[in-house]
């Protein structure tokens, strides 16, 4: 018996042609306007991770979102641009119209890793066990959200409250720590960690809880997890932290750890989101 | 009487073609077996910025090296991928051995800013001010340092004890809070930042005070700082704060935050950097 494909698998299927892939936007993972830009990323990261010439595991990913996305196919050309003993770079396009150009614009660096001596300076917070934690009530809100289940431990946006006009508190930081995994549960990789890495609500609702435009335009990715460290989170919830150091000019950032059940941090990311107002 | 050009200004000045640009690799810039990193980061944006189809100011840039540079000329080819009402994507290979191909690897977003609702969550770390600290000695070292003034509140990398083997204490952890302007002074401006992002010397000699190789492979900065605010700085000190989260199989990151003498965060920075063992 022929086992489904977990949603995440389905949603970021890619179509090999000649050098380059067609992959195709998936409802589970679609958010107010378009997918959900974690998936997007993640669908990107694939279509590097699945290239004939790859070499090498990710260490660093940036994806610059420059169009917004349809419902509908996409072709992604990933371009091998330096391969060397031990790394590999990329740069990958990705696109929606060809009339309308380049929609994603991103670079990635590969690289063999091995043991060398190692250091975690970055604390981990004390915080309760997921399992002891209630998931997180997503109903109602845009879909993306449904494809995870999520722990928070505090700064849970109220995004229904905010999408909805509803009266929201504002919070004095915008530190948010969750739990979080696939839902339905799937081994962690890095095509998944990668669309975790942008599932966090935006940082800005916490702060001022109202509705207003608002868009990730860049997103970078240190990924510190080795492939076993990968394998030994399994399906099991990830510890996500993140909080914006600057709002001003129309930009916020948010700077984000993300931890094992076990206490590894399996990565750094940061992102850069526009807001209208 | 003409002024002489900054050296800063000089070492990432470009000689325009049809598309592209070629500049040189200076002395004042030179680390030990190359270029020093941030000159060459910030020659790359000097391209994007100078070009003629360029909208916007900086406010994500990443670069990854992907072959070392030698001394001597190199071909930098911005390529916008996009241009929107008020953002603009670029893409940027600098080649330097077209038998080599592609050197670093490099995506930029421009915007328009605008004002809107602002907040600053980083803390400015409370410390001495420029002008109470000695500047610290870097003779004897590579050549890059001398052409910045750099004051060190607290973790000070001992660059010369380490590449001459004599014995230097380890330090618990890898923070490093330094006041750093270029030497001679000029006035802060988006190529100047990128170089300062880059001039922090390595975490890892921190914590392992001992030479191994070592580099950086990917750099990512998120420009907060308006052109306003850069030009409130003028040629005073800025502050810059950076710290590894984690090391492991042969890369660790840089998380770092860099401030203006009036406490405005400039821009939060991180990089990865691979090491040998």
């Amino acid at each position: 018996m022929s086992q489904a494909l977990h949603p995440l698998d389905r949603a970021t299927a890619l179509q090999w042609r000649d050098g380059f892939c067609e992959g195709h936007t998936d409802e589970a993972y679609w958010n107010f306007v378009g997918p959900f830009g974690g998936y997007t990323a993640a669908t990107v990261l694939r279509a590097v991770l699945e290239h004939p010439q790859r070499q090498g595991d990710p260490v660093s990913f940036t994806v610059n979102f420059a169009l917004p996305l349809s419902e509908g196919a996409f072709t992604i050309r990933p371009r091998p641009v330096q391969t060397g003993r031990s790394t590999q770079h990329w740069n990958i396009e990705l696109e929606q119209d060809p009339a309308r150009g380049t929609a994603i614009n991103a670079i990635a660096l590969l690289a063999a890793r091995r043991p060398t001596w190692e250091a975690t300076e970055a604390v981990m917070p004390t915080v309760p066990a997921a399992e002891s934690l209630e998931r997180f009530d997503v109903s109602g809100l845009t879909r993306w959200p449904l494809s995870y289940d999520m722990r928070f431990v505090r700064g849970a946006v109220r995004l229904r409250d905010v999408a909805n006009g509803e009266p929201a508190p504002a919070s004095d930081d915008s530190l948010t720590q969750v739990w979080m995994r696939d839902e339905p549960g799937r081994p962690l990789d890095y095509v998944s960690l990668t669309a975790l890495c942008d599932a966090f609500f935006p940082r800005l609702f916490l702060r001022r809880p109202r509705w207003v435009p608002l868009g990730t335009v860049s997103m970078n990715i240190y990924f510190h997890a080795t492939t076993e460290e990968l394998a030994e989170v399994g399906d099991r919830h990830i510890l996500c932290v993140a909080q914006a150091a600057r709002f001003h000019a129309a930009f916020s950032d948010q700077l984000s750890s993300v931890w094992s059940p076990s206490g590894r941090l399996l990565a750094t990311t940061q992102q850069l989101v526009w807001y209208k107002e």
